[in-house]
């Protein structure tokens, strides 16, 4: 599950072996572990210097005890570049994008990170506008790709009026916690719930499917660990690890195969009885690959039970039953195979895409009820999924990306935590890549 | 220009030498100068066999000589798969989409063709139909990958409704005019404007920019051999080729700099000349590539100039001016680089995305004036701009798509030439990927 090369060539013996082989020598990301929640470094903030987002960003630096600069230093060394473009409406404003990162891009430094801010295309007053701010998402996809280091690049796209309900994305595309996420365009809206988000996680009720290992174990691990009270849920096989999981974090163990027929109503009662559920991750999947003209009826049927009938009738029953406290969230794990198709997953890439069709709906449906939906969809993450893959294309998949290397699970986890969390009520809809700007998609 | 690496493994000495070494070996595609602009061959249904597109299919099956076949026979070649999905609205009912390609996917001949026909997600009627609408698209972009042999494979979306409208688009997916183009996801509504479609290209009066060489060139001998009196535009710099292409085609030659100040007007003037246009392609573009801390002021403004001003300022100016006809279409030239960014083209990739975002308004706002608005993203194209890249990652984007090898100009064309086709007016607001379905993307 670790990555050997990375650890080679990162090594003293390895790292001059790289060197004289001109092999790519990519640093290990900084994740929480290593480099903390917060805030990574010092901003240079250019473009609206003082539109609304700017004042967002200003209270998160002063919190952050980093500094916040207008002007560029040549001597600087920033941890992050901030553009507000958000008041860009014609082809000529762009050039003033081009000037700042023209003169400070080199001065990001290692593992830094770059965001863009526009406003949502949809809403400039005519074409141009539309264009434009479109097209700067063609800026950050290009700056990622340029910029290496292990920078995270992005675009945030905020309505008007939004700009307060973006603060909990701004400080999660600005730490570590969005180590291995690139390349993304993301937008915030007016959130479904306009109430105070409170203490963070603490206290959150979250239902976890699939969470004895991978992606799930570090999600149940994550959000424990924020003081949520997390039940894990697994199938009966996985009891082992679902118990020690549950005695070393201290969490609810929930044996239960999710496409029983009665799946769907023991989890509203869980619900119930916990005065429901303030988060319900989706998590759950499995693989059964094999070119189409191979497949057995039962790969088919196995993955679409598990990974899109089980998890809609769940989500279902959860919102007319009652089961989703206001303020609820609802996260989905897509996948990369979802976005742009995969040889020999039709079964897999059919429910995973299905998902970014799903959350669509569920979450035009379910602003009124004050939740939220989403998903992320992973590209290449270290798990024992991973490790069995074939030598020569495991390792094609870790190095296709801007970071030019796997994820952790614990990179998936975080994007959860943050689109789950109470103060995200603007982000809806939306599937976020967890990829290092995997070079694959459609 | 041409692809050597075809040329040899595909040659009696370069064949043995490929399949000794183990080389990948992709036949050249078959294109309307191979053979014919019809359908493929004939074709085999599944699904709903008894729809509203399947009697669209019929027709053009019956037109087209080849025959259309309800049963699968083991020993049959079909030249084109469909299977009509547009009822499926429950996970349970995509089964039938897996038992006819786990019967049928052998059974289609090398640069056959298969398509699925969708209703829009977002018209289901719940969240679970949207699911699976949506989820098709993951099976289609994996059939893709995993059949290969040349075959494209497409997800059309049909609006209820809107089957007629389809027609010509079924009919370009079915034939060798889209031998370049696979994996995308294309969605038919009811067409801008409802009258007769007449006689294709005929007569129409087509305006190319850019158009002395190149894909421009392609563009312009397309439309001119199907009847189109085309205005062939592009700087004075390049009035030979021009000139020489002018007295071949018998089209008419118009020296001028779009990014002239007076150009939006100049057009305006010939445009009403000739009665109004029914046709624009913005094709005219250029590279300056650079990442952004070498790029020079000049190079981003040239890039922003071309690509994207000076054909925003003509759109809009002929559209105001009275210069569009009715059932007019504009089709722009966008990039994959615009889809997913590249390196060193921030400007490019900012003026290509931009399309992204004009079109869709656009094509809302002209949708009353009988005009269709949309664009074409390509792939790697062999032209004397993708000759001019270093070998290494030349074969790289060459091979790096399903297809195993560039497009040519021609498949450009031959995808605007669809979108421009009077019949094509329910097709709006898009882009298509030219690229044979390139891994490339976000």
């Amino acid at each position: 599950m670790s990555d050997r090369y990375l650890n080679f060539v990162n090594s003293g013996v390895g790292g001059w072996v790289a060197g004289a082989l001109g092999l790519p020598r990519p640093a290990p990301l900084q994740r929480r572990a290593e480099a903390g929640a917060g805030i990574v470094g010092p901003c240079l903030l250019g473009g609206s210097g003082d539109g609304p987002m700017a004042a967002v960003l200003a209270g998160l630096m002063e919190a952050s005890g980093h500094g916040l600069h207008a002007e560029w230093s040549p001597d600087a060394r920033y941890g992050a570049l901030v553009f507000d473009a958000s008041d860009c409406a014609r082809v000529q404003a762009a050039k003033g994008l081009y000037g700042f990162f023209h003169q400070a891009v080199r001065s990001v430094a290692e593992h830094g990170r770059i965001v863009v801010i526009g406003t949502p295309p949809e809403l400039m007053a005519d074409a141009e506008g539309e264009a434009v701010q479109r097209g700067l998402e063609g800026v950050v996809r290009s700056l990622a790709k340029e910029v290496r280091r292990n920078i995270g690049v992005h675009m945030l796209y905020v309505a008007p009026g939004a700009e307060a309900a973006a603060e909990s994305t701004l400080a999660f595309l600005l730490s570590p916690r969005s180590a291995y996420v690139s390349g993304q365009s993301i937008r915030v809206a007016a959130p479904v719930e306009t109430g105070e988000p409170g203490a963070g996680h603490t206290g959150r009720k979250v239902l976890v499917t699939g969470a004895s290992r991978g992606i799930g174990e570090a999600i149940t691990c994550l959000f424990a660990s924020e003081g949520a009270q997390v039940t894990a849920l697994d199938v009966a096989a996985t009891a082992d690890g679902l118990c020690a999981l549950s005695e070393e974090l201290g969490v609810d163990s929930l044996a239960l195969d999710i496409t029983a027929s009665d799946a769907a109503a023991t989890l509203l009662a869980d619900a119930r009885k916990r005065g429901g559920y303030d988060v319900v991750i989706h998590n759950a999947g499995i693989t059964r690959d094999r070119t189409v003209a191979r497949m057995e009826p039962a790969e088919w049927d196995s993955v679409m039970a598990v990974n899109l009938s089980a998890p809609l009738a769940i989500t279902q029953t959860l919102i007319e039953g009652g089961g989703m406290r206001r303020n609820g969230r609802i996260v989905a794990v897509s996948s990369l195979s979802g976005v742009a198709g995969n040889m020999g997953q039709t079964n897999y890439a059919l429910s995973k895409a299905a998902w970014i069709g799903a959350v669509r709906r569920l979450a035009s449906q379910s602003a009124s009820s004050g939740l939220t939906v989403n998903a992320v969809a992973p590209g290449f993450i270290e798990t024992r999924m991973t490790a069995a893959i074939p030598f020569a294309i495991r390792e094609a998949g870790r190095r296709m990306n801007s970071m030019g290397q796997g994820g952790s699970p614990v990179d998936v986890a975080e994007t959860i935590a943050w689109l789950a969390h109470p103060a995200s009520g603007g982000v809806n809809g939306q599937v976020v890549r967890v990829c290092g700007q995997s070079l694959l998609g459609a």
